[in-house]
């Protein structure tokens, strides 16, 4: 198992990318920091933050070894550009960083929607640098520099969604900067990467704001007993309703026709459950409900989470402190 | 710490109730098996289900020291018995065991719903038996005698629905029965139980049931791109849908009107939602999104879920192992 010294140094000191700039230090740009460090596949990561205080904890946090206000300063020099803002923001970035960008450098993001993040960054990159969009489907409902983890895409798919004139060198090699980071790589055009996060990520998310906000404007049950007794299924709800409004705002205004559509063929279909309620129509019912849980069987067979029942949220009392 | 050994033999020797009757041994009726035993609040725990291989496991794994095919054998010499079936059997049970149950008995339920079961109930509990209906405000997505543990109550709420002329030295020590295994205890109307579970429980769970099937009729998304990419959201709805369909069939049938309720004005909120992203109404969205973490922190402070991200939720190659 040992190695000549010489050897190890070399692999050291050659890292997949020897500067990894990161466009925003929230969650998910502190766990690709978190992950790089894990595989050592940077040599230098520097990020930028707009608020003081961001700045401040992603470097006493190590997540990054400079935090500048200004994006260029941190995109300048770096072989890897990783925009991780909200996507709202993400044309301006691209305008002010477009004439910095490194020659061969790799200009990617990690956006919730692809082909309105495409049409906002890809006009100001400069011929030379390869720009090829992606989105880690990974994530939990927290959020800051704080939040972030090396396993966050352990297990996970990063889908990236290059255009047709991408260069196959660099997207094989934002690839494997994927797959080093832990997750599975899987490659589709924007508009289809649209379409079905519409429906794993996009539509969910909103029904899960939408019966929080509901349930919070009850004259007959009160905040509290909607709190007390939310253990019954509706907890569930608030966890993903916790995730940050600012990120989530731009997802909807920039995915508008997938996720209206899902979101029709949605109300469509709780239609037939509500006339099924209505009627009394039990057969429908247990039919619609039995079928739920194929789809179930298929996300756990997957490793897309796990069959512990409640994912081990126990109280403070009990005995295994599992939490 | 020591204690006089009569001391210790007198304590063992007078359990809250004598004999008590499961009705049903699945997640509910295991459970409650598993907590009594742990506060040593039951002398004999016997029960009941139709299917033999249901009864050979409870009695394999000690849940019941006897399980019948028959709900009378196991009521009868009760001095509590509890009803865990999904609701819709509760009428002909009780119709069934009511002329056997012990004068000065107790007997109770866990339906999901109380209005209807109590009416499905009350009519066959004779002179001299105390019922009280209840509901504890718990459980997995699992079902069966395997998915009982002892914790599942610990901290949550059990909510009772006693009607106006109960006994009340029974309803004190049913109260103490459910504080004992774990739960803190509410007093309510069933009308109004009905109402708060409809929207913390039953419509959550309409909604899951339904978002899963949408997902699973799209022409232009595969199942399998469902599955792999439901870490954005989309899997925390299948937890809940993978939820017993029998018992969720029976809830929607017996509390039709506070969930059609509760689903009209969640249907109205949607819209509100879907108008702003149709308009391009950022601010709106902001502005609902924003609200919705207020009742989050409300939860979490209230000790009914916990703020780790994700509930640890980690693939096998975690460091922590967590899972």
């Amino acid at each position: 198992m040992e190695k000549p010294e010489s050897a190890v140094a070399e692999r050291a000191a050659e890292p997949m990318f020897k500067r990894v700039a990161l466009i925003g230090i929230g969650l998910i740009g502190s766990s690709i920091s978190h992950a790089a460090r894990r595989a050592g596949l940077a040599g230098d990561i520097v990020g930028s933050a707009p608020p003081p205080e961001m700045r401040a904890r992603a470097e006493e946090l190590g997540l990054v070894s400079k935090a500048y206000a200004d994006p260029v300063e941190a995109a300048k020099g770096a072989d890897l550009v990783v925009l991780c803002t909200p996507v709202g923001a993400f044309q301006e970035i691209a305008q002010a960083i477009g004439p910095h960008l490194e020659p061969g450098s790799i200009l990617t993001d990690v956006g919730s929607v692809k082909a309105a993040a495409i049409q906002d960054i890809a006009p100001h990159v400069p011929a030379g640098v390869h720009f090829i969009a992606g989105h880690p489907i990974a994530g939990t409902e927290q959020s800051g520099p704080d939040a972030g983890f090396a396993e966050l895409f352990d297990g996970r798919w990063c889908i990236l969604t290059p255009g047709e004139g991408a260069d196959p060198s660099a997207l094989a090699k934002l690839s494997e900067f994927w797959r080093k980071l832990g997750s599975n790589v899987e490659i589709m055009t924007p508009e289809h990467h649209d379409m079905v996060l519409a429906i794993t990520s996009h539509v969910p998310h909103l029904i899960a704001y939408n019966i929080v906000n509901t349930a919070s404007h009850l004259e007959r049950v009160t905040d509290s007993e909607v709190i007390k007794f939310s253990a019954a299924g509706f907890r569930d709800f608030t966890r993903i309703a916790a995730s940050d409004p600012i990120m989530w705002r731009d997802v909807f205004l920039n995915n508008k026709d997938a996720v209206l559509e899902m979101l029709g063929r949605f109300a469509e279909d709780l239609t037939t459950l509500q006339r099924a309620i209505r009627f009394g129509d039990g057969e429908t019912l247990e039919r619609l409900f039995t079928q739920a849980r194929a789809t179930r069987r298929g996300i756990i067979q997957a490793g897309q989470d796990t069959a512990q029942p409640d994912f081990g949220r126990r109280p403070a009392r009990a005995k295994d402190g599992a939490q």
